[in-house]
């Protein structure tokens, strides 16, 4: 730290929270401590979507999703025949699909890209697209005291793995930039590969069926132990699908820490419940952040 | 590098592939080369199996799994009675069995361990287990020339991917201790897991199916992108199911560099063709490595 560096987590009001963070990082990074991790061990696994960045009014990659189809839709009619992509567009039913279940659906419907381009093709969209209340692109809404944790957790030694409900490709096209995470250490929902060649070319196509189970719920700790081959000593998370994965995190070693982002803030963002969450928290001893109080500032 | 540091690749001999590596490396790390890579895509991925340790008289794993299926086997009678099982231990078909069928089978016959009880048991196997012919420990039949490889690479900020057709915990459980490379790039064929719980406990259950395809051929490409989110642009194999790693990662940049660890030294290990790979390294221009003739010295 130079002598201009804001102090850590700057943008966090004092709160049971910001202690408990400062309290268990520095336990772990200490050698001398009877809590000391040693840095291989010191994996942070941080959900994405209204953990790192803002889910509403639906999650980004689902307008992404929604706005393709209805693009491959003008183009190919027929395809408005499949009552499930019909119910998707009309909004009738994309609330009730899981990502899984709605990335096999964009995938069936689409081309069968490469996940080259279809990483380009989330950029690009990414670049153009606006938030419908905050008229910013959607890559302006992540949380600056998200990434203030991040970059206090990695001046401490600790690897971060983003551990995303939504699709792997999608979150590797903007976890570099973002986040500062290499794409090796972003694991999310994944369709399978199939290695096809034409004319000695080879490539990967993207299949409409999973790789592995869905990125949430105990998908998350199964995906970490696949990807990672360790489950994390912390975990953040917001949601219900993140709850075997904070579980996880305390599953081993004496020290852990699990924080929920509690989204209670109408004015600068959204108040919605998490079901099940307060309660899995008071049970396992978790803390829930509030954004109104415990965050300065949000984006 | 001290002044007492050997240089690098000092157990190879003055060779083709040695040249080919110090160019590729040199050029892959210089920023002002048209042929630069960005640290982030430096990336080599390695097969385990025959290239980075001896995988003769057969793979060191497939010892480990017919000895523990012989030790299920005089505890559970019964299990004599499955005829695959019978026929692994009279080794009349282990040979013809994939590694990936291999591991389903030892798995389906075992107690479902934890991810972290079976690499305690690989671990703990290795420490006594001996090799039939050089009476060592398996862990010291590693290739020194290569371990040279891996430090001279990563001293020109590669990161290495062990990608080997043997299960993934089982490589996990070495690759830290005798290659330096973290648990998070180790790729291998993996089994899924269940998350079970019993009086709150959670816990990861290896299940007999496996999690994604069997890492050997196209199943190398495939687990790389799901692993790592791109292909590399080196990559190193010795046998037939290495063919479609080193393709891919001559299918991306302009600098690209595969060899195959060509298995013709009886005498100080041993020799054997590898289907299909001298024919597959003349038409894509892959550099062949004589362990006889270009490695000075072996383990």
């Amino acid at each position: 730290m130079t002598a201009m560096s804001p102090p850590p987590l700057a943008s966090w009001n004092d709160c049971a929270a910001k202690s408990a963070i400062f309290t268990f990082v520095r336990n772990v990074a200490d050698a001398s401590s009877a809590l000391f991790v040693p840095p291989a061990e010191r994996i942070a696994a941080i959900d994405h979507d209204g953990t790192l960045w803002c889910e509403k009014p639906q999650f980004v990659q689902m307008t992404f999703i929604l706005e393709s189809l209805k693009g491959r839709v003008d183009a190919i009619p027929a395809l408005a025949g499949n009552s499930l992509i019909r119910a998707a567009l009309n909004g009738q039913s994309a609330a009730g699909l899981t990502m899984a279940k709605l990335i096999e659906l964009a995938s069936a419907a689409g081309a069968g890209p490469t996940p080259e381009e279809y990483e380009a093709s989330a950029r690009a969209w990414l670049a153009g697209a606006r938030h419908p209340r905050f008229h910013v692109p959607y890559t302006q809404l992540v949380y600056q005291p998200m990434i203030e944790l991040l970059h206090y957790l990695r001046d401490n030694g600790f690897k971060i793995v983003i551990c995303s409900g939504g699709g792997i490709e999608f979150v590797r096209s903007i976890a570099e930039e973002l986040y500062g995470v290499p794409r090796e250490y972003v694991i999310g929902t994944a369709l399978d590969y199939d290695l096809k060649e034409h004319n000695g070319r080879l490539w990967l196509d993207r299949e409409p069926s999973l790789y592995g189970p869905g990125n949430e719920g105990s998908g998350k700790p199964i995906n970490m132990q696949a990807h990672i081959g360790r489950q994390p000593i912390m975990a953040v998370g917001n949601s219900t699908g993140d709850i075997e994965m904070l579980r996880m995190a305390q599953a081993g070693r004496a020290a852990s820490l699990c924080l929920m982002i509690n989204h209670d803030d109408a004015e600068r963002e959204y108040a919605y419940p998490a079901q099940g969450v307060p309660a899995a928290a008071r049970r396992h001893g978790w803390h829930m952040v509030s954004m109104k109080n415990d965050w300065r500032r949000l984006f």
